[in-house]
């Protein structure tokens, strides 16, 4: 049987040329292909065209051993992609009675009208194998020219009737298929600069290394993706062990809050912030001023937060930062809301206000009004309290940041504080 | 000055090729060059690879007036895209001393080291158009081959910096090279689903029409984006202005929150509110338990929100909802911390404890553990308290609903019941 090594994903459909909807077929496809280790150098979309859609296969069949396409599989005069295909691999079409009964089941059941252009859906290339649709009318489709190890493997659009077809019917074939086997770890960086990561490990960024390392950016984090490729995967994933180990031991592993492997998803702050809190029996409140209910929304987005967070304020006002939080009008008074001293009070204030064990609190400017010569538009006081003490850090964010990215990276700085507390506590 | 027909999108991304990341950024360009009648056939994504971005974007030169790139302007090695597009050009790469200032000064005041790979991004095509980045350090550019008619816009990869370029800074450069008016008007609606919404504007709906009506959907949202085309721009205004007013008074027309140009970008239920509670000189204050200040965090994301909002309270337990919103133990013991009565002295709480004008509750389940037979998880109290008196309004979403949709969804409905109090008031 062929081996499959470089696979192009073809979506078609003008909605997408229109911007109507996302191509959440494309990312989806690409990361199944990922994990197979078949390697992706090329996504396009064309519209509901023949010629256009014709040229788009060829020069993807040119490139790639396999192609899979989206969309076009419809019963309407447009949807063409059977068709093209058919025609590439000089294949005649014929009517398949099974798919057919299908579809007629498919309309008896949903009480709709079958009408004739929807036979066109029963219509397979010679030899081609049928994936079924439970979801739809549409059966997929592959198409395959052994001789020349070329595949093209058609699926519906409907990505609610994609997904499941490719997870369930053309990953088992694929995989079979396939020789090699990737390894993703995420390396989550919060604190340092993608540049500065960069430049740190320059060396071991080189395209074309084995494992691979990739950087991605977020509002104030910098994720790596280090995959390796081997035959097996216990090798693939000692390998990104390994590579894993020497970031840790450079000056970036300080930074570091947590590596997972990519088939787990991805990790966030507040994800392992509450996974610390709820391992140590640890509970958390929040009294936030400039992130507005951020933090506690980042900590309550968690699944089973309620057992570590007990609550927070919001507190926009003087009024509210004095009377829920214990602020004493004096602070106000001498250093104004946006000092080092409120922040410490306000920690302090949720934490005996709640009886929490950690009490955490941001005081500043968001922006886009408002800011000072020495507190311009960016400068926040993140401020924490706890059985160990207190502690405030000043953050001086760019003033021309959006105010949702102030609010978001000062939200990530007092998550960071609280896992760092965490950790020196275990 | 040469009119532009054809547009192809080039998206450059070794993440996009391995799914890490959805190509928004594809859809957003391709829905602007819709509005401005710029035909778009192909669309098309590469990894940080020189050889094949070398050919994609010469293929795509081949077949359009315009290429629009997203993403490869980093400081990082991989980041290729500004060379390959002046080698394609002919041109040669200068230093913008003015890029590196910008570039310079977001390093100091972000009080980032600034590594000697951030200087590349200052390097820009001879003659070419300098679009400026508040957001991060890469500029975009928009380069230009006026005898042959080919333009290539080059904008960085994040969203976040994609976005505000491509609106505010290429929409106006393109607007001059099109000899077609595109108008939009977006139809901002909630409580009512897409279905409904389809079945009663069908007629209006059908494709081809001007003006078009083009449905788009965000958690428990709709938005319509009506859409004229003309020879000037107040004919196609007008043409929407018709068309929206129809659309107001059929049924949909209650749910209609909003109506923006889209050249004003979208609305959001929480800007909405900000905006009437501001123009009224009212305020409020959240008592939230499932939301776990999402209401709060939206409120606040609007700027200007700290002359309306007062702050908030996150009460994920009883305790808190006793000792800071005053629920009475009685409530809690009779009827549990999940019902109508709870959210009503909540709301109340929220109100009395702060001075606020109105007060807004939410208590529920946004899973995925935990509900009964008679409260599942999608259940959802949400109660407001005003001098106009109290009510609370029960949510049943689907259990199957993801948690980070149900407490959206539950979010928005406190929003829209604010808001409606606040309608019923003028």
């Amino acid at each position: 049987m062929t081996i499959i090594r470089e696979a192009e994903i073809l979506c078609v459909g003008t909605e997408l040329l229109l911007g109507d909807i996302i191509n959440t077929n494309a990312a989806h496809l690409a990361r199944r292909l990922a994990e197979l280790g078949i390697g992706v150098h090329h996504q396009s979309v064309v519209g509901d065209h023949p010629g256009r859609l014709r040229e788009a296969l060829s020069l993807a069949l040119s490139r790639a051993d396999l192609v899979i396409t989206s969309g076009g599989l419809g019963p309407t005069y447009d949807d063409l992609t059977r068709e093209t295909v058919a025609e590439a691999f000089g294949l005649p079409l014929e009517k398949d009675e099974a798919i057919l009964a299908h579809i007629r089941d498919h309309f008896a059941r949903t009480g709709r009208v079958m009408t004739p252009n929807n036979e066109r859906q029963a219509m397979v290339p010679r030899g081609a194998t049928v994936l079924d649709n439970p979801q739809g009318t549409a059966p997929g489709l592959i198409v395959t020219d052994e001789a020349n190890n070329k595949t093209v493997i058609l699926l519906p659009g409907p990505p609610r009737e994609l997904i499941p077809m490719f997870d369930e019917l053309a990953m088992p074939y694929l995989k079979a298929r396939t020789d090699r086997v990737l390894f993703s770890l995420n390396v989550h960086i919060f604190g340092m600069g993608e540049s500065t990561v960069e430049t740190i490990l320059r060396d071991q960024m080189i395209e074309g290394k084995n494992p691979t390392i990739a950087p991605y950016c977020t509002a104030g984090e910098v994720r790596l993706r280090v995959t390796a490729q081997a035959e097996d995967e216990k090798t693939a994933r000692d390998m990104c062990r390994q590579t894993v180990g020497h970031i840790m031991e450079s000056e970036v592993g300080a930074y570091v809050y947590a590596v997972v492997p990519s088939t787990e998803g991805e990790a966030t702050l507040e994800g392992v912030v509450i996974h610390e809190l709820c391992r140590l029996g640890k509970t958390v409140a929040c009294a936030e001023s400039c992130t507005g209910g951020l933090i506690a929304k980042r900590l309550t987005d968690i699944p089973g937060s309620s057992a570590a967070v007990l609550g927070g304020f919001v507190t926009y006002t003087n009024e509210m930062k004095m009377r829920h939080l214990g602020v004493s009008p004096e602070t106000l008074e001498q250093y104004t809301e946006l000092s080092e001293q409120t922040a410490t009070e306000m920690a302090r204030g949720a934490r005996v206000a709640t009886g929490a064990d950690i009490g955490i609190s941001t005081t500043g400017l968001a922006g886009p009004g408002g800011g000072s010569e020495d507190c311009p538009v960016g400068t926040v006081f993140v401020g924490i309290s706890s059985s160990q003490g207190e502690q405030v850090k000043r953050l001086s964010l760019s003033p021309n940041r959006k105010r949702d990215y102030i609010r978001t990276v000062a939200a990530s700085h007092a998550l960071e504080m609280i896992r760092r507390l965490l950790l020196s506590e275990t």
